[in-house]
């Protein structure tokens, strides 16, 4: 039942068509299928703040992900799967030309505002060269949800002045996703040395005791420094739509 | 908003007294306010179905667990609190004389109808003396809802023909609890003898290895019995409940 | 030691052809051979409840699977073997045409009594596109336990109203299978909505901190909803057949 | 070596009274001196943005925390300590008279400026009751930072219409700690129904197998909706001070 | 229904008195009375083996503790009760004097044959001084089953020559009994040096990433020396009871 | 330092050639040489017990195996290697024709006294098809050491008839092996019903919660039956080899 | 056996007094007896190298603590016990007057050459205040070996410019213990900046997904800096004493 | 800011050409450019030392494996990766021939100075054979930072005298790496044979219960022995890294 529907319905009672009772019955059953109204309002509110629809290709076939990604690129300006595999591009490029895939981050895309300005002040980050998929995965993401990505990346615990020497960088951010393997020390450090919010990315680099990425997130969790939270072993997705939706927040205000 | 509140609205609606475009807007937040008559509807469902209200005790302090206790017994024949402590019993005796506390099983109920007739068909199991304390949470708990419970306690795997000398009783059930800690396989022992589901209760006894129940608990999710399913470790409750459901569910097609 | 050899045994008795001591002898031996009777009047109880003998492929050989699928269909309206691979779908096609095989669900099975009337109840949910493939091993399962089932796929928490749009659907099960990997919050969600028991399966879907399956598996066991109880990861078969189990019960009184 | 000390030193070099390897050699230590100097500049910026020190009293004497809290009082309007037993804040309270003591977040802290205006936009979120605990530590680590916080207590996914009849309230915040134990699946649901960054806080509530809060832990680290990042288990005030800080900055542009 | 009563039946069947239905209805029900003799059996086994029985104090009430011991007292010359706390001691003491209580090993016994031979060949291995109560448990056990057993503690592998220097008590075993914690490995190097089966008991003497027993458990499941077979965590009973059984085997061919 | 240069170093000083400080000089380093005779004396001990040398062959290349494989056949009747592959077996079969290969058990053998008497008393039980492999590993360790060897395969718990139908071969057995994946309960039932020592071997078998093992070896080490002790998981060489150890000393007594 | 009656032996065989195959028999045995020659050795080591005989106390009762203690300090200049309870230290201080204990590091010692120069080049660090304890262990043992012991307390990544300004401490030493709890992230920032191996100690100091150290210890060992290697959670006594000896090595070429 | 920079602008500052205040601004960025010039310091002491630079190719592509090795092999004498594939070889060998690829160890390296004198004092003990790839990597390290090494491998614990027969090479060693798998107990036997430093290396050798070198890591970590400490599972180039530290510091006092 949707909002025309309950108009109409209420016009029948308002011209006596419908007895009331038969009105509360049909109105009973309104919060479930008034939710659908809600789904409505919700896609209202993807147009509204720009977050674009994204796919988890993951687990999908190729077809699955070619319909689904054209399907989206009906109605939106913007569409994005992410863990894409160079199958599935092959599809969606079969259906719908012209998206572009990266192969570090597995993120394929579609933007048809590629030159609409770009929030400033989102940083990335990551401990070692091994980490950049994840953080490619961070910073696509955030860049299609509007936001001006910059990325500082091997800049691990281990040679601190790698990451001193991009100070100046760190600390301009409004909120920044950090991504590292091994013992995952990085988001500690560099939230001692900002005042914005750290998106921790713990990421499956690493061997042995790293347990796939455990050990990383273990240490995320239990950070020393303020300002720290913690996505999903490999999440770049997740990171990089939080870190999208803080900054474009503190821009408006 | 509630029945009555919409009943108004909508006679408000057939007098012409209400625009439609507000009483729209008004049927606009209805889902989550509506979601309030749910609540009542649920209420209503608790009715119905006998299904008594259950407190968890633990960690509320014993005047909390009181008042609950009260307010509760305003308006239900049967009130039941688990994981009761006997300085909370004390608490609710005090405001609420008559109530039973099971030192057992740890549970603290008020029955105003024990004379009602119980539905015949779950049984209680467990392997050994130290998992009576859960078998009597669940025994308690499916009596409550009106189920009649049988017991058959200390009959585990490594003494077969203790299990095998009750087989008539456990044949006879329509469901059943089966707790068991330490090695955990009494489910499936059980599982294999009757064709009625079994609900297994791993419990944290044991020692060492048992890791708190984790052991049993694990054995019982690959439980090769047809027919088993498993809930959280010392959960008598809950298994019991699922018990009484299900029992009653089966009485009435 | 059958029934009949049993009262063949006592008649000689009787008649005096049969010594005391050498009857005696015999009946020692009874309790195992009776308990291959015991085997017998399980199979009965087969029969009688249409419960399928279920094969489980995985770890045998396309031989081994295609052997026992032709024994049993030898005596057997109904046979249904689970995660069965291509190449063992071909094995059993070879000797026995006629099986339907998922690619979906990886269930093979022959069902000769296909229009025999299915007993309504079960609904088998799942929170994404990617727990299809287990929800699919559950409601075959039951479906050939003679179960009527109805599918709600793709209504994870994330999106709820797509969950409440289903409702009507959710209140009307007699007992629901809920699957779903990640974080595995739908079965408490659905618990909470209706009155039937939730038979929970935690899917593998998932990755990083979800160790395939284990993060769901432990969020569904401690699952604050009244009614839930949990079965393996992946285990879609075990719901199925428990799910099918409870309703058939249900619907007998 | 701080900026003075640098600056004579390149008078003596430019008066010709330092040989140039001499003053090579006092520069060559200064990096991490002039970190020292850093250190100055990251009190500047405590002042500046109002965030105020805070100390883990956990793992520290009486004495220690009276010690730090009241050096921390002589420079600061607002000082706030976490974990803090009854015992601690005894010593406190004879060394600083008027500190406020809760005993419900076990927080102590002293507010110079109660009347400062508060930022709206942090809304504080729990599953049961026995959450509450983390969310008042959450809850008044955002107020110190001078933010208005808003709570909806005991809200659980398995009465979702508790829920959904405060959805005015979430849909309105800027940003939420949501706090559970147990399955830790309100996170998930939360996140669903805004467009606002959630930050999860798992709480040891539960028994069994959630294995003090791991099970919550997981499940939200898995959730499956956007914009959810994760604190330690219990970590109220990490939650706390990273809603502050995003909500602080949301304010400000 | 024991032998006696089935050769009961079978008379009055031969004489006419019982019909062939009737009697096929009481034989129906033997295979599960019939393992009650099958209990009678096992208990005759024990009297045979002079295996005593065994109480698991843990749990159990102190009056619970006593009523069992004195029942079994009744009729065994031995009694046997582990992890017995002293208020439990003191409870069969009033009950049952002349019991005989190890401090050590949390042991209690009644042993009325002090002087009945005993088989030699059983050694219990500690690896340090805080092992000691666990061997205890299995020497205890071990003795009172009727083996001589001698005690070699306090010879972990850090000090080689501790060891070796008793190489020859070692070597005269016929079954070893090896607890240590730690790093646990004791097992394997004692193992490398005999000829008979190594029964290893994992303590949970360490602190740390020692796991209360995990790491000494884990290192003795994956002993690269032949002949290692492991109990439970601290079960010294266990392994006590398996060396006696296995030496009293080894004695008599 | 062997016996033969022991034995020549004490003629010279017998015969005043050596001067007693050389002669003490020579044999302080006795210890680790003499330990060389050690070995020498367990290599006799080796072919008094008959237990044959093993080759563990996982991690091996084809080349070493078969070159190990034949220096062990140059100087034993008996050769055994475990978890050969079939390229493995080709190497040695190149190399030494005449070896067995046991593609079930993946264990490659030579047997020069394949008519020598066996000592009968192993039996070996599985409780499922997928577990024979490990069972075989077993049972042709066993009776490579001279032991006959029963199996029992296929009779796990579900379906106890299965079990108890094969009763009397268990009772018959001084030792028995019992391998068992899923829950593992396989070993306490057993033990419950014979008298002699249970080798309990965890299976890989299973899939989700069983962790590849996990789940049985933890429920074997908590069995709450006498006499079973551990190895570990898939390790039917260790259980196979223990077994035969065992029956062959009680054999001998 | 020791050399002296080595000695004597080989004196008889010189002689003729005892047979050749005697004297044989009687060597046969010495690599035992003679390794408690070997322990001698080791004895005159630990004078030689200065290395103090330690206790661990936890576990033992005082007066077992006392009475090693004293034993110990009749013939060491140096004893030391770790996990020494108050109550523990009173007994000791009855039995031999003079010890020192130190509170904060539970350690109990008596230095009888307090004035014996110390070798420097060891620095203890750690994260926070609550490592300290872990520290002291530390920094006493390898005072108590002979170094000079410099400490570098609370220096935690989150605020990194308060090691930094310690880094000529750092960069001086020749080896350097790191203890930290929670995310464990500082021996990995330390090994970047020196060129010395660094001992990480994991503390449990963390609450909740630090799991009682278990993460700072996952992250160490997955350093991603090189020179650094692990010991138990809260082992300072363990680091200390490696400290100690690698130290000690260095500064003797 | 290098070093050479920073002498320019002093010269300049001497001159007159560059005024104070420019000065000091320049060297108010120096700390991070600085650290610029800290890298170049750190690369001083690369030299100075010895130590090589390592790769781990782990995770990277063939081709910039082969860019990073050819550019460091511009400026240093020895290059060493790890973990190279035989396809990275080949690509480093296009680039660069003259490398030396270890097929054991998957350790890729040029050294130019290959007669260069090495410091001996560094011994390699494995376990088993599987062990010694690992064992391996840690040899290549050592050796290629100047350190000559000794290698004992095949001498684990079950066969004691293997190990004891080897006991002068392993006395001789001033710091030792052990590695091993399964139980992991060959570092504390070793370490209780010698007085030098031991880095025990756990490697993922072994099946079932091992978990892939857990098992093996927490022994080690548990170690009952003096002066043992752990890295990583599998880390032979950590390990090696280290005891080359070591080595060369002990040599130079």
């Amino acid at each position: 039942m949707n909002e025309e529907q309950v108009r109409e319905l209420l016009e029948k009672v308002s011209r006596g068509e419908t007895p009331i009772d038969a009105a509360l019955q049909s109105l009973r059953q309104l919060p479930y299928e008034a939710l659908g109204d809600f789904a409505v309002l919700d896609h209202h509110r993807a147009l509204r703040t720009g977050f674009p629809e994204v796919i988890l290709a993951q687990g999908k076939t190729p077809d699955q992900v070619a319909q689904i990604f054209t399907r989206l690129a009906e109605r939106n300006d913007r569409v994005m799967a992410t863990r894409v595999t160079a199958e599935m591009y092959a599809a969606v490029q079969d259906a719908l030309p012209g998206t572009v895939y990266s192969t570090l981050g597995k993120v394929l895309y579609l933007d048809r505002r590629p030159d609409a300005p770009r929030q400033p002040g989102v940083v990335v980050v990551t401990g070692g060269t091994s980490d950049i998929p994840v953080a490619e995965e961070a910073a696509i993401t955030a860049d299609l949800m509007g936001n001006a990505v910059l990325k500082v990346y091997d800049v691990g615990v281990a040679g601190l002045h790698r990451l001193l020497g991009r100070l100046d960088v760190l600390q301009q951010a409004r909120v920044l996703v950090v991504a590292a393997g091994m013992e995952g020390a990085l988001p500690s450090v560099v939230a001692g040395l900002v005042a914005a919010p750290v998106i921790a990315v713990p990421t499956s680099i690493g061997y042995g005791a790293s347990f796939h990425g455990l050990a990383a997130l273990l240490a995320m969790l239990n950070s020393c420094a303020n300002g720290v939270s913690v996505v999903n072993i490999d999440n770049g997705f997740g990171a990089g739509y939080l870190a999208g939706m803080i900054n474009r927040m503190s821009s408006k205000g």
